[in-house]
C-alpha cells in the first residue's frame, strides 16, 4: 500500500527532545500546515471545524520494536498500547486545533511533530468520547505511581 | 512511503451501504480486530485502555476526489472535511471501545469498516476535547437545516 505525503509540517520543534512529552505535557505549540497547492480544493469548509485530526509519518522513524518503554514509563509495554514512533507502519496522529486557513496554509495549535514532518492526511474531529468513560491502563498507573513518589520525598 | 497491513478487521458488514451513516447515526456494532500473530508482543497492555483508535485503508476505494457530498448533506466539501473514502491517502480513522483480548484477537465495539478491512495501526485513546469547544462547521449546519426541514413538514 503506497502512500504519498499531501503536505508538510512547519514549526519549531528540530529535534525529538524538544516536544514535550510524558503526564501533564501540554501541546500548546503552534504551526503551519502547508498543504500541496494542487489538493487546495480538498479543504474547502475546512476553517468551519474547530479541531483536526492531522495524520502524518515518523519520517525519521527506522525499523520498529514490538515492546517499548515510553518516556512516561520505567517499565515496557506493546507499541501499540503507546504513541512510540518506531511502530510496523509509522503513522503518528495528533488532534490540533485549527486556528485560520489561507489558501492550502493552515494555522494550527498543539502540533507536537517535527518541522519537515510529511502529512498523510486531515480529517474533521467530530465527537469525544467523554472523559469519565475513559480507562487509560498503564498511563493511569504510571502517573499514580509518579504521584505518589513525588508525595513521598 | 510503503505501509503494510497489521491485521484485518471481522464484522457483519459486507457491503458499505450496510453502514450507518449521517446525523444521529450509532456506530454499536461489535466486531473482532485480528492482528498477526507475529506481532502479538506489540498489543501487551492494550487491554487497560477502553478506547482505541484504530487506523485502516479503504481498500475498496480508488482514486480521489477533491470536493465531495457527503451522505449527511446536499452540499459538497473539501474531502479533507470529511471523512470520505476517496482520498489522497485512503486511510480511515475509527474510535472503538475495546471489549476484550483474547492473545492477537481484539473483541471491539463501534466499527464502521467492512468485514476483511485492513488494519494499518492500532494507538490507545488517551483525551478528548471537552464537547463544549468543538465546532463542526458544515456539519453542524447541515444538522441544523435538517431538523428546521422536519419540523415544518
Amino acid at each position: 500500500m503506497q502512500m504519498t505525503p499531501i503536505g508538510v509540517v512547519r514549526c519549531s520543534y528540530e529535534t525529538a527532545d524538544q516536544i514535550p512529552k510524558g503526564p501533564g505535557a501540554e501541546h500548546v505549540a503552534e504551526g503551519v500546515i502547508e498543504i500541496d497547492p494542487q489538493l487546495e480544493a480538498g479543504l474547502v469548509d475546512l476553517e468551519g471545524f474547530s479541531h483536526l485530526y492531522v495524520l502524518w509519518a515518523f519520517h525519521r522513524a527506522e525499523g520498529f520494536e514490538l515492546l517499548v518503554t515510553p518516556p512516561t514509563d520505567d517499565r515496557s509495554h506493546g507499541v501499540f498500547a503507546t504513541r512510540a514512533p518506531r511502530r510496523p507502519n509509522p503513522i503518528g496522529l495528533t488532534v490540533v486545533e485549527l486556528r485560520w486557513r489561507d489558501g492550502c496554509r493552515l494555522g494550527v495549535r498543539g502540533v507536537d511533530m517535527l518541522d519537515g514532518t510529511p502529512v498523510l492526511d486531515l480529517k474533521p474531529y467530530l465527537s469525544s468520547i467523554p472523559a469519565e468513560q475513559l480507562r487509560r491502563g498503564w498511563l493511569d498507573r504510571a502517573e499514580d505511581r509518579r504521584r505518589r513518589e513525588g508525595g513521598s520525598r
